[in-house]
């Protein structure tokens, strides 16, 4: 089925925009898990593996979505990556979606390799993700392969705008103002691409497979996003920790209530070191975390 | 040491400066490779190691650097992963620099997460890799965490412009004509910041730590790319199967002889399957091959 059905299907079945970022870190992890801690990368792994399984368990009610970060996971090598395939395959037999932060983007058989690596089955198994984030520098047919598995039911997040401070680096560059075509800063362009290849891929639902990341702490600019692309899922890091709030979400989910996935990490996986910590059961304030970010977007 | 250091002193105790892309790909392998095939993607990853070590063991004595892309391993998760390390600890041992062809780009911890698993040093191990190569569409903070390692003596290479028909549609494009500053295309723009972090990062060869990636089919395009980044070693990947040539190389060297890596992947990897094949060794078409490309751009 299309990405886009699916993710509006999975929200309105489960009244939930919450994405919760699965970005384990050694020194964050709650005692009792380091407590048993194996040496080495592979006791690391499974430390991470553990965790993450135990956030799947306490957030499954709470959440839509998943998406673990992989860079944390490919810091412990094969075995980090080997942890990570089971995680994401935890998460999907949870009933969550799973959205894999890589950010990759290469050109030609390397991009098909990483669209096999992430949304594509393998070996008569279905994908390790339900989506992936990619980068846009490399232009569309950087993408092509990506948009091939949204044929076949994969979803796409395109990096159109972050919220770091590098982002005024090249996202906030005006281009085109030498009269070739409409001056813009560079995000609006690749919004404007993103909607172009995303309109193949509209489901029934009205919300295409190929989505877009938008950092959640400049409110204007997700409303111009959103206008930008209106069928588009918006992926919204940056709810939690790094700031953002209501205003932004409502922004972002335009005409669709599945328009937007709030994606929020350490402020829910890490909730229980935040003065919320009950000895014994960490998982419960991770619940209580998620449950609160999920009701506070739903009116 | 200075990964620029690093880089001039093996171009000139090898004479080479061909860098030599490990993209192993299932369908193209030695057909006496395929014969012993185990199944699964255990026994895919351990076939792509193997033919890894063998191309590397053809080249050692041709080649200053190998650049496995990492995608081609990815796509077997974990397995493909450890087959990758060990392939990389097989290349360094032999003498020839390993730059990681990742492409990766974040922000934040995730980004130090991906310096950890490519040229930072693990568990007391060497670094996976001499240098690694970003996408710089985040900005400034997202290579950060890179540019530290660089201080320590890893390299960088920074993806400026690509060779593919999508270079056009963002690296292209005019930036800096509404008059905040000059007008200029955004890859300009882009070697302009690699140039201006490099600074700090520049050896007593001349040759900064950071580099920047520049697709070798559009001469005019490299030529510039020396001018605004003059200490900036160059790695140039499309010469071979996607064209490139003799002037390219020749106005990305500049004034240093180690200013360009010449990245050959399946005109050396694969050159056995071009009409040249031997029964029995297929190694030794790999090794005349890489002596060819080697030579040619050695006057």
């Amino acid at each position: 089925m299309n990405f886009g059905d699916r993710l509006a299907h999975a929200v309105e079945r489960r009244q939930s925009n919450l994405c919760v970022g699965l970005d384990p870190r050694m020194e964050l992890l709650p005692p009792a898990l380091l407590a048993s801690l194996r040496p080495g990368r592979a006791g690391r792994a499974r430390a991470y593996e553990r965790f993450c399984a135990m956030v799947v368990e306490a957030v499954r009610d709470e959440a839509v979505a998943v998406k673990p970060q992989i860079a944390f996971f490919e810091a412990l090598g094969g075995h980090g990556l080997s942890a990570l395939e089971r995680v994401c395959a935890l998460a999907r037999d949870a009933g969550l979606l799973v959205i894999a932060d890589a950010k990759r983007g290469d050109i030609g058989s390397t991009a098909s390799a990483y669209a096999e690596a992430w949304v594509r089955p393998r070996d008569g198994e279905p994908p390790v993700a339900d989506a992936v984030t990619v980068n846009p520098y490399l232009g569309r047919d950087s993408l092509a392969p990506f948009l091939a598995a949204c044929a076949e039911g994969a979803g796409l997040f395109v990096v159109v705008h972050t919220s770091n401070p590098g982002a005024s680096d090249l996202q906030s560059l005006t281009v085109g103002s030498d009269g070739a075509d409409r001056a813009e800063p560079l995000w609006e362009r690749v919004a404007r691409l993103v909607a172009e290849l995303g309109a193949a891929y509209v489901g029934s639902s009205g919300l295409s497979a190929v989505g877009a990341v938008m950092g959640a702490t400049r409110p204007h600019a997700v409303e111009r996003a959103r206008e930008l692309m209106p069928r588009t899922p918006l992926l919204l890091p940056g709810v939690g920790v790094q700031g953002g709030g209501a205003r932004t979400v409502g922004a972002a989910l335009g005409a669709h209530r599945a328009g937007a996935l709030v994606s929020a990490s350490r402020s829910v996986i890490y909730a229980w070191r935040d003065g919320r910590e009950r000895p014994g059961d960490w998982r419960e304030a991770v619940r209580d975390a998620a449950a609160d970010v999920r009701l506070s977007f739903r009116g």
